[in-house]
């Protein structure tokens, strides 16, 4: 038994692995391709499936073939594959199969309904669905606290980042919180003597999207592994073996949809140069959702929006788009580095993003921890962006407390992950400028080998094999520092 | 026990058709949306689905519970819905769990290959992959022989036409090839002197797909239960809550992929409106896929090459694609009944399909019956194609035994199918026209009412409630006569 209980392991998760690639595919169509009348029907069959994967990892004979291989004689790398099957095993056995059947299918119906709810501004249809959600949430995270002891909040941000605690969380964002504002302030007085010229559209979605394609190819997308559609809200999914990302585009503003096709690109890399060997085990997958964030970030914040990069976009910029003055390579990084407070988290600047994600951070804990109602939502967020970025939301809840789709689908403790990856990827790139001081030359020619070869030897092909403190240990020699990522916005912003 | 088996039965089936549903949604990704690389892990997850499905209905409790519905004190529709239960219950129980799985994999990876194998010409490089495609058909076809005390060949044929007999069929068969091939050859020394003009390209996609969704919609298409997208080879599928049709656009030639986009959307109306109340039960599925057929061909056949149509598409056509002469409603009927032999099955006229599947049929059933092996193809294909059209496809498998997906996938004794198809619709039609001796007249207004509340009482309403010759019984009056497809034959080739 001990012997083969590493092997019989591996059966039973290589399933799994098949069932979640059907539910995969199915949930990015569900997003992406679904009319609305298939949407009861494929909630129905997504929740079935839910299920299914719930019962397979609750199964009385997984938890004894953990408790063998945890005896049996294994070498590193299979002792670390079987921490990672324990921590999904623990998510999974603490929660009764009606609670993620039910969880699956208000969290469908909530985000379907959201989907037409938020451009009609109805807050009010919305409310019944989201409570709904949020109680099933909070069940869920009373579950997994108890058996984690942890807050509940706390347990169920574990689900994406495990090991980080909400003291040291609070202290991360303290820190934020005592320079942001001012650093805020101070750019915007300087940019506000700065010309910066907006493009004029409009910019046919078609010609978008092929500068998309071509900015993907740059930026090393395999596209026998993957795809580029259309969804309301930008997101990558799919499998490993075949990712999905998505963007949207708009007439007027091109850059909203480079950027998000950029951002998901990124996400997309590390999902494709996961080592494929391990792809269909716990270990082979991405380390934490902050490492995930901090993938696209490095490529749309590091990259993406670094004036040297823009220096080589904007050639193929004009190509795709027509030239014009606001698309020269100078003009191109004052925009992409325009500091201005606004609404909507997804076109938020580098600099006010993390005033969106603590906002946020700090509501969806309240919600949790049941000090305050769904109901309390748009009143606290009227009052937060109000404090925090200067901007009024009242009344206008589809660019406010309706913009994001995590609540509606039952996503929570999600949004810290976001943060956290802005702060991994300054990190490395710290790292990466130490190792070759030549990278922003490189960069400016295109050549982004130092950067993707980093990645792909520090964080790609590790997965899930360390703990994340140990990733970071060994990516950048040290645990998360947040002086880099004041650092990296100081230098981008104040020093040039 | 036997009161409470037919809920338990609803409870399973249900179950059934929610795994059904993901396994439907992500094959027609597979076909339309996937990447190559994606293929092997999707083949992969959907070998691990049609096991799990097959678990599923040979567990020995689904056998009792059926033994006791039958028992039970069941309304007409009940049983009707039982009866169904056990047909597909004894199709699965009939097969042991390593050849499903084997099966679906070997197709997978057989069609997946022919995709490039097909344009490259390239047979030997098929004919390994398809030897072990059929050889596992062989072995599937002689458990359900002998089951069922059928032939072989009739056994496969009977999942997809159950009641029908190889002898019934070689009858059917031998009826119209008594009268065909001179009908062919009258009514292409009638068409000699004919004029028709080719419509003169390039007709970009765009606006192709562009008229194709307005003739969609004409047709009744439910585009909030469905989409239409590309594929190699035009194909219907999904699920009834939410049908995927595909077409594929030629610069040259239009009326192909148009014909196409109706002929499919004739097989999406069916699915579309059978009653959604039953649709998770084998009862609520289409009746046979002669029926199934029989609806594109309604479409295709009897509404869509028919003269007073056209005469009501032509200046829909126009609008699209730019006005020519060729476009003009009389000669697009002359186009769309223009007799000549050729390589390409889904391309062929009315006239001259069922040689083409009278061909696949005397070439499958000879290979399932062990009466010729796979190397044996080419030289039959040739040697019946130069039979019975006077075609020469000696060398060019690619428009010879290479051209249909049907075999790669696995998929054997469905050809009889089509014919089976236009049969059913010809009878329909005459059905139809004595109900409403107005007909013409009012399709040349683009009042298709008689012809939809047709189909919808008598075909898509009804389901799989009554066994075939009930159906048309119920429908025509008579079970299928051969007749009525003569007669709609000579009529519009001859006649006019």
């Amino acid at each position: 038994m001990i012997a083969s209980a590493y092997p019989q392991l591996l059966a039973v998760f290589t399933r799994l692995h098949h069932f979640q690639h059907l539910a995969a595919i199915a949930s990015w169509d569900q997003s992406a391709m679904m009319p609305s009348k298939g949407n009861e029907a494929r909630s129905r069959a997504l929740a079935e499936m839910d299920v299914l994967i719930h019962q397979t990892i609750t199964d009385p004979a997984l938890a004894t073939l953990l408790d063998a291989a945890e005896q049996a004689p294994l070498d590193e790398l299979e002792r670390a594959s079987v921490r990672e099957m324990r921590r999904q095993w623990a998510l999974s056995n603490l929660l009764p199969a009606r609670l993620v059947e039910a969880q699956s299918l208000a969290g469908s119906r909530c985000e379907h309904a959201w989907r037409s709810q938020r451009p009609a501004n109805d807050w009010a249809a919305l409310l019944p669905n989201l409570r709904t959600v949020i109680g099933l949430a909070r069940e869920e995270a009373a579950l997994l606290a108890e058996h984690f002891g942890t807050s509940r909040y706390e347990a169920l941000m574990n689900k994406h980042e495990p090991g980080m605690r909400c003291a040291e969380l609070d202290s991360i964002f303290a820190d934020v919180k005592s320079w942001l504002p001012a650093l805020i302030r101070r750019v915007m007085d300087k940019q506000a003597s700065q010309t910066v010229l907006q493009p004029v559209g409009p910019f046919p979605p078609e010609q978008q999207r092929a500068l998309g394609l071509e900015v993907m190819k740059l930026l090393g997308f395999d596209f026998d592994a993957g795809r580029l559609d259309l969804s309301a809200h930008p997101f990558c999914a799919g499998v490993p073996e075949d990712v999905r990302i998505t963007t949207r585009y708009r007439d007027d503003n091109f850059l909203q949809g480079l950027m998000g096709v950029i951002h998901e690109t990124g996400h997309a890399r590390y999902e494709q140069r996961l080592p494929r060997e391990l792809v269909h085990l716990p270990i082979g997958r991405a380390r934490t959702m902050g490492v995930h964030e901090s993938q696209s970030l490095s490529f749309e914040m590091q990259l993406g929006r670094h004036a040297a990069f823009l220096s080589h976009l904007a050639p193929l910029i004009g190509q795709h788009l027509g030239t014009q003055d606001a698309l020269q390579a100078g003009n191109l990084a004052r925009l992409c580095t325009r500091v201005r407070p606004g609404h909507i988290r997804v076109d938020a600047d580098e600099l006010t993003y993390p005033a969106h994600v603590i906002l946020r951070y700090e509501i969806e804990r309240a919600l949790i921890e049941g000090d305050i109602e769904v109901e309390d939502i748009p009143a606290l967020w009227d009052e937060k962006m109000q404090a925090s970025l200067g901007v009024d939301t009242r009344g206008n809840f589809k660019d406010g407390c309706m913009q994001d789709i995590h609540w509606p689908m039952g996503l929570i403790g999600y949004f810290p992950s976001y943060t956290l990856g802005a702060m991994y990827a300054a990190q490395y790139f710290a790292t990466i400028r130490q190792q070759t001081p030549d990278l922003d030359r490189q960069i400016a020619t295109g050549d982004l080998s130092a950067v993707m070869n980093w990645l792909e030897s520090n964080i790609w092909s590790q997965a899930s094999r360390w703990e994340i403190s140990e990733l970071m240990k060994r990516a950048t020699g040290q645990t998360l520092q947040v002086s880099h990522f004041r650092k990296h916005l100081e230098q981008r912003y104040l020093a040039s």
